[in-house]
């Protein structure tokens, strides 16, 4: 009689009750549904339907892990925009928060128009006064300064409608979707036109997308020693605008290859998915549609604000995927009863 | 007696198996070189005692694994660089193969020379004349294009000395660094002076290191239809030179955080370890010293190529790690006989 070293028995053991144990688990992740937050219909079907099959091994369609790139907008994608870009309130607190430092802010537009209380006349100047108020704000320190200044905001500042804290109001469909990729080795990025260091000192936390996955526009900086101590120092120059066609730009410069897959909600962001689904083999775009006025907002071809309008055509002309929020989600922020 | 469901038996025998086999492999771990192509000495015991410090949980030193950032020089670091960076020799034969094309560079510099073969007096006119032959190899097509230019010049040339392919004179020792590192969790990145597209290509098949991880300097590029087809066009403009003080400038805009550990091997890679060791908790910098004539190249700090001076300095006052090739390595290319 053979004797069998005990190292192989137990081998078997293992082998055998993984197997079994692996069949059980994959019982249960066929049961349990990944998108809980979405109504069944159409655009969740898609977003299943794509995943099923890049992901099923030996299939024409199968994506190598490596290359299961998934992109996101940010603004109105993955949080709220409405009334304005959240990182507009950031900025206007700031210019209150440093008026004591520029007396002269008193008699100049648009600060002037901002410390009396008056956006709509401080925002009037259009992308000119957008941008001299993200310079003011954003420049002249070192990039962990703004971080703190960033992180201390957030921990503190209250949505103006909702009065929860702008890192709440995210929606809750699309942080399934994200752990739903991720579960199937992808990785996500945000591609947004925000600032990409006012995102990356929370993305990690809130949407498990750590900083080196985070893409966005940006100020140059430049490395010097102060107080004898090497600093990333941020000057009021705009280096790169991640928005529109900057946006394949940007994911061509950070990511260095093209996305499989591709989510937003505006024209802003009509360039990658054009670019994400002209690549080859299977490909997904989604666009979030603003269609619940009661518990989000609604807008769409004539917003001044994520307006989505060539990119609603191009859409149903190239059959991506509109998720009518109204319609789609059971919910839309963590924080309401599902 | 008690009848027990057969999945909590096979569950506990899994349970049990896989404690066995875990220790094993535990055993197995422990007893296991993880820097075989380096001899033992003071370079190898600074990267092992690093590592073991910051991953090592409960200690004072540990760093969580999303923190665990590795950034490495290209040229002269992880690849050789003599007798001039292997990206020259591409444009040149590139240079020669898009001649026909231009009829006009038989009488202009730094062309002329090149197509002469003579190119010491090509590159006599220093950087200048070298953006130059990078400018007119490298841009005007698209990213695509330009990837396979790169993957097909990879396929067939070979380095005038070793007459080995460029991407097998890569060091043995740092590709066991690159391993041992990312079995510790880190993420590793190229940070390097060399163009981002250049590299992209082959560093994961090469290094293990995939394209949204390699940060390099850049050309500017632009979205465009190009035969109704999206396209990312390279022009002919400098975008970013990720050097010296550009290095950790680099870092910021793509990583987004201070790497722990950093691996150069010229004064361009000063700021870079500069930036990483002033960083809080525990830091590791290196420093490749080519001392090995016979084997690879020795040059330091009279190069014109890697040019290692300041850095030598500086290492030695704070303490870094400096790898003496001919004493610390083994072997240099991994188609060395160990």
């Amino acid at each position: 009689m053979k004797r069998r070293p005990p190292t192989s028995l137990i081998f078997r053991f293992a082998l055998i009750s993984l197997v079994l144990l692996g069949s059980t688990q994959l019982a249960n992740a066929a049961t349990t549904d990944p998108l809980p937050s979405w109504n069944e219909g159409k655009s969740k079907q898609s977003i299943i339907a794509f995943v099923t099959a890049v992901t099923k091994v030996g299939s024409a369609n199968f994506v190598p892990p490596a290359e299961r790139i998934a992109t996101f907008d940010n603004d109105g994608c993955l949080w709220s925009e409405q009334p304005m870009y959240f990182q507009l309130f950031f900025a206007i607190d700031r210019v209150k928060a440093l008026a004591p430092q520029h007396p002269e802010w008193k008699n100049k537009e648009p600060f002037a128009s901002l410390l009396k209380g008056d956006v709509k006349s401080a925002l009037a100047g259009g992308e000119k006064a957008i941008l001299e108020i993200i310079m003011a704000t954003h420049a002249g320190m070192t990039s962990e300064e703004f971080e703190a200044t960033v992180k201390d905001w957030l921990a503190t500042a209250k949505h103006p409608v909702t009065k929860k804290p702008y890192t709440q109001m995210v929606y809750q469909p699309m942080l399934e979707v994200l752990a739903y990729l991720r579960a199937n080795d992808f990785k996500t990025f945000i591609v947004s036109g925000g600032g990409i260091e006012f995102m990356r000192p929370w993305t990690e936390k809130v949407y498990g997308i750590p900083p080196e996955q985070v893409v966005g526009s940006s100020v140059k900086t430049k490395f010097e020693m102060r107080d004898g101590k090497p600093a990333i120092v941020r000057l009021p120059e705009l280096n790169f605008m991640d928005d529109k066609a900057g946006k394949p730009v940007g994911i061509s410069s950070h990511i260095g290859r093209r996305p499989i897959a591709s989510f937003g909600n505006s024209d802003g962001d009509l360039q990658m998915l054009q670019w994400t689904t002209a690549g080859e083999g299977k490909r997904f775009a989604l666009y979030v549609h603003h269609t619940d006025a009661e518990r989000e907002w609604a807008y769409d071809r004539k917003s001044h604000i994520g307006k989505l309008d060539k990119g609603l055509d191009e859409a149903k002309k190239e059959g991506w995927t509109v998720v009518d929020m109204k319609r789609d989600w059971k919910v839309i922020y963590p924080f309401e009863e599902r």
